[in-house]
């Protein structure tokens, strides 16, 4: 009955925008347990309390009965919208619940968000290296990336100007401990990115995965904090959206994530979201406003930070012990990331190198969209212990032509 | 520093395709505890086996431990896909562990199959009337849908010809109990279905949400199953994408869905998941497998189908007993719904007045395409017990014009 059909020529023409990202290909070699691996961004499984993680699930069981596996709202479950909102007011402005839209990780908010904002041919500023799987769902949407670079202290805003003139629709922004570079934007640039913003009419899209993992100096105020204000009692008036996710502080298996914006966005959002999986995990969505509501983060969150940047201090001293002394790479105070550059070495070519000697790491020229940072290469240092970390970065030095 | 922004003014035009489900604006009403609703498309959560559930959960978090919460493959758990593969493995054809997609819901499976699939101006055969949240999944892509009609045997394939001669990428269908008209294709037209598509090369999406929700008759072979063969021994051959979900017979609240498809399909579909959500929820995919592995279907199904069947029973009988004789229902062998054909009354204007009298359903014009339908109303049944679903036909009866 059947025939053959060559499936390559019957998709979209939008779905040759897509590839399979480099990283997860990467990640499957990665995971190997003789691999020390540089290259995945994920947490460290191993600090999850799993007992604390089995009462939450019983509690909620118990409590909530039948409906947590249930049909729920593609908004969201209401004490979770309403614990997002209070968590994000300020003495300045109030969140409600109606400016909170619960999504299927923080990738699902950045993928609807380019379902409701571009068209083909729109462009956006993005930081240039950025988060590979923005430019994954961005990408199809036909919409074109303005590329911007940063330095140590983030986007380099002084450089916008030229780049609005050409009316993006949206500037998209990871203020804190950027992946792949680590760095952050100084509070002055928040200023000036949000002000150029203003003055060309400019959608601002903040991404902020990794602000609550935080090592050292205090927390700078957020885009959508230092722009949001009231409009009324029941919205709020902002250019910023907002998009965050459980995955670094809680779990990432659970894939919970949000976007706080004005109504007019929630709305339209939530009409994507329908249509995209008519709502997040009921159970998930329960089980992590479980744990939030009963002291989780406070706990949780200064036991990540204390390894977390044990991890980063042995990547950063092991660095400078095995490393040349022409590399140079970004100094975070907070995140996942280190990103190195290399003198002269297509960091690429080297990875099969690498591999063989037991170490992981991406490319950089992945995160970047111009083939540039051929020399480059970005270290996660949450997801191994120091001595491995040590181990790791000895190993790599191994393999560089200079080393 | 904020200013207002006209937000309608800055949407992609393909957002202004999207609409806010007129169903699930009807459910927020309809979900008050006064109103009997047939309403929504809702399993009976009462019947949950939660003692199980529970069990399940602490089984699961014990033998994976903490990697249940960690960020895990986008195609889904391997345990799954095989479990899946196996599933649907015939005599005939062997389903491979690269044929199957693991989904946030079947609604993200039909979601990533119009990303994949259907370019601005593409044609699509669908049932009129058929499942609303296809018709929002598919029509930001731009395409367009040809209508065919159905009667008590399913979509009327006789009259395929002269649409597929417009070229159509695709034909949806719903092959068992479909929504909202609770009808099933008969085996002759599955048959004829596959000839047409194959004459005309085009691709079929069988979307199978209900198929094991059966209280009478023998099931049919499905698309699927009388389409594809082994091209080799890796992988599948057939023109039909077939798209299953465990919503209605576990939990809709864990939305775990899938795709069965040859490779080609399954690797695009997997690039364009990974830029929707990465992947889906790592912890709800081992607690379904967990389920389905250790007896739940073979326990848990005959009772939703005991129950499920007396509640179709009592909705029937109520109709006879209390609607006007000019009316004529369809008479579902399974799933969830009745749609009720009524002599020259508009369904939708009648909606107010039903609520007032306590009982909410949805204007079956919401699933038409083309303003059809105006005097249909589809009910569910599975949602109430047998006393209130009579009750509630009563008074529906009582609202009636001509009751």
């Amino acid at each position: 009955m059947a025939t053959e059909i060559n499936w390559d020529g019957r998709f979209a023409r939008r779905a040759s925008l897509m590839k399979r990202s480099a990283v997860r290909e990467i990640l499957k070699v990665a995971s190997r347990p003789e691999i020390i691996s540089f290259a995945g961004g994920l947490p460290a499984a191993h600090l999850f309390p799993m007992r604390r993680v089995k009462a939450a699930l019983m509690t909620v069981i118990n409590r909530v009965g039948p409906e947590v596996l249930q049909y729920s709202r593609t908004e969201g479950i209401t004490e979770l919208r309403d614990w997002l909102a209070q968590h994000f007011s300020t003495r300045r402005f109030q969140v409600n619940r109606e400016n909170v839209l619960i999504t299927t990780g923080g990738q699902q908010a950045l993928d609807l968000l380019g379902r409701i904002l571009l068209d083909e041919g729109d462009k956006v500023v993005v930081e240039n290296p950025t988060y590979l799987a923005l430019l994954s769902a961005w990408r199809p949407t036909g919409a074109k990336f303005l590329p911007i670079s940063g330095d140590a202290s983030g986007m380099r805003v002084e450089e916008l100007e030229p780049l609005l003139k050409q009316k993006p629709k949206a500037i998209y922004c990871v203020p804190n401990f950027q992946n792949p570079r680590g760095t952050t934007l100084t509070l002055s640039r928040r200023r000036r990115l949000l002000e150029s913003a203003r003055r060309y009419s400019v959608i601002v899209v903040e991404d902020d995965p990794y602000g609550e993992l935080r090592y050292g100096e205090k927390a700078l105020p957020g885009l959508l904090q230092l722009d949001a204000r009231n409009r009324g009692p029941e919205d709020l008036d902002s250019r910023v959206i907002h998009v965050g996710t459980f995955s670094k502080v809680l779990m990432p298996g659970l894939r919970i994530g949000w976007v706080i914006a004005p109504r007019a966005v929630i709305d339209k959002l939530t009409q994507a979201k329908q249509a995209a999986d008519l709502h997040t995990s009921t159970l998930d969505q329960h089980l992590a406003f479980e744990l939030v509501t009963t002291g989780f983060l406070d706990e949780f969150l200064p036991v990540l930070q204390l390894h977390y940047a044990a991890r980063r201090d042995a990547m950063l001293g092991a660095l400078e012990k095995y490393f040349p002394k022409d590399a140079t790479w970004t100094k975070p105070d907070g995140g996942m990331f280190v990103m190195v550059t290399l003198p002269n070495i297509n960091a690429g070519e080297l990875l099969p190198k690498a591999l063989k000697a037991g170490v992981a790491y991406v490319p950089g020229e992945e995160f970047h969209m111009d083939g540039q940072g051929k020399n480059t290469m970005r270290l996660n240092f949450t997801n191994a212990p120091p001595n491995r970390i040590e181990a790791g970065i000895k190993a790599l030095a191994g393999v560089l032509p200079c080393g």
